[in-house]
């Protein structure tokens, strides 16, 4: 295991130079889950057939943190990306939303933390707009589940 | 289970009209994981009493997102928060940083969603940290602890 | 008719000093509307019966830019707003959408400039998700209908 | 006429993918106007001649904006631009200032959204500015004037 | 001489709580002064004589700045401030350009940091400003001349 | 002494149009100073060796406010910065921590602005986090040191 890059020979935070990378096309895709009782999901699932809001929300909020990942995590890069993706699945069990998010970009350096990011802000966003109806909502399991480049 | 608070009579979103509202001195406390490898919070231990420098640049960005809480959330209200501490833990496993997070704000809305992003960011900022030596981190268990107003 | 309020002695740009000023509940109404093709206009429509997402992500925007108006009018002051509201409408004739948003604050003054970047940042979201289908939409009578306080 | 672009297959919005689109000089010109009463325009007019500064606010706020873009429009990408220009004409009839903006980027995608919101908020600023005198301002008439590639 | 208020019990770094100090009128003067080549300021200020526009331009990005302080300086609060302005004065050596900042808030924690901020952006604008003429240009004796509350 | 270049034929503030400058590797260094009595320094120093987290506080200000800079000076074009580093260095006297940053970007235009920005964040960084036990600190000599190309 070699050393944490983002700490310097004096073990002060710092941000990776990328000067030397080459620009590539890179891809990252994250997935989370928010946890809630099943009727909280019910009554985003029938709005969502109605008219989809709160998951629609939760979308723009994701994209909208894939965006702004330089600002909130200090030693990311600032990254102009090409697409970011958040995709909603519902599993069996009916008390869960899995989140996932796909970020790309053509920079010198991935968009792992975008993708975690935007995942992230998409629960958050979720878990605010049914809190009034669910006290007990949690989000979970969030990781990178694929980084590629070409 | 009563109905959505931030959804319209028309299933859109909507921002909660909070003007009715006393202004009260309110407290959230957040708390959530970031699960790694044994060998990774080991090295980031050893620089924390070095230097401490990963858990204070998360601390740094846990504290900046509550205070922005309002431009990543989309319905959540701009509030002037009055303090913000992150307080990070370890478990016995050895795999795990527990997160915690109180915000306390003297208005006319609660602070949950600032301390639920606050603790989101500072793990995602030990994630983004690390993953360089990590390929395997998750962040998981985030909740609601506590939200109490006076 | 008095002088520029923004305007110091010297001719400069300044910021008003609300210092002396009571805080006290103020609302402000504005209003704009978004021209287009009336196809363009039928086809936001129907994608919002199924799942109103055109307006969904221009309801957002405009929340958002009502939030943050300080940050994008430069003698504006930070205010904590306590409610945004963005109604669509859709005149008879079927080319238009009138859009309306308010503002309420409770704070030292009032909130047009808020209402109006609103309703302005609603209308160019709509004109960016439509502008693939539609090269002669324009945002067009955007003015203040009402500012009260009590 | 096709579909929207902004919304994916099951109508919910999204970001469209620019990867595959080649890096161009792209240039955006857009145009609106504000319509005040004629001793407004003669006094901002007069203030202009001795320190030009309610025009110059307007024209650094639509700068600003121009390079805000995409944290104020939820599908736009962050673009890094190369200049951006905001031009004031005073049509004959007296009461109407004339907002030209001009935008240029190399990027994968076009800068039409970044002139209208920059010719948008400098509008906004004027009004913001003169709005102590004159309660019957409008906004009217922004729409994209050419839009082009090399 | 007592600790440092921003530094917890473990030396990490910690908002101070402001929960229970009282909300006053607080008042902060900052300056600081900008050195250049004579022929620079002379530019300047026929400039200034004619349109304005440095210090205009100055002057407004101090303004931003000190609303937008809280987002720079990690440990700051959110202040919604009632008043900011910035004068310029000329020493008579010639080749300083001296820049004073009031900033004025309602609220329990004072504005030291706002006024220090928005005299050192509209410094540093002006050093943007002039750039491409004077390549030895410094930023010098920024600080704080008065802090008061009543 | 050529023309201010930020000034357009009728004085008034302008971006530089750099669409026909080349893509080059750029690198800016910039200096500056914050003197404070010997006895606030022995303060942050011991804390440094223990914690070190006055000095990480004032380095995460620093490279945030170099990604920024295009928000905080108007006439600055957002650029995508590669690295920015900060460091302190503290000169015999024991009254004064000197600040450089360096800053490199692969762009059609240089990073001397946000290599000034970052160190004057860093700056008043050090200043907000000391205010409580030193009131006299002041920020100085604040330079470009170098700006290169290749």
């Amino acid at each position: 295991m070699t050393k944490l890059t983002h700490i310097d020979a004096n073990g002060e935070a710092r941000m990776v130079d990328v000067s030397g990378k080459p620009v590539q096309q890179r891809t990252a895709v994250a997935r989370g889950e928010i946890r809630m009782a099943k009727e909280t999901l019910r009554l985003i699932q029938s709005h969502e057939i109605a008219k989809g809001n709160v998951l629609a929300t939760a979308k723009i909020a994701g994209i909208q943190a894939a965006k702004n990942t330089a600002n909130l995590i200090p030693m990311c890069h600032t990254l102009p990306i090409n697409h970011c993706e958040i995709e909603f699945e519902f599993p069996e069990a009916g008390d869960t939303i899995s989140i996932t998010s796909t970020v790309k970009v053509n920079a010198q350096t991935g968009v792992e933390m975008e993708a975690l990011t935007a995942a992230n802000l998409a629960a958050l966003t979720i878990y605010d707009m049914c809190k009034a109806v669910d006290k007990n909502m949690s989000i979970t399991n969030l990781k990178l589940v694929s980084k590629t480049k070409s």
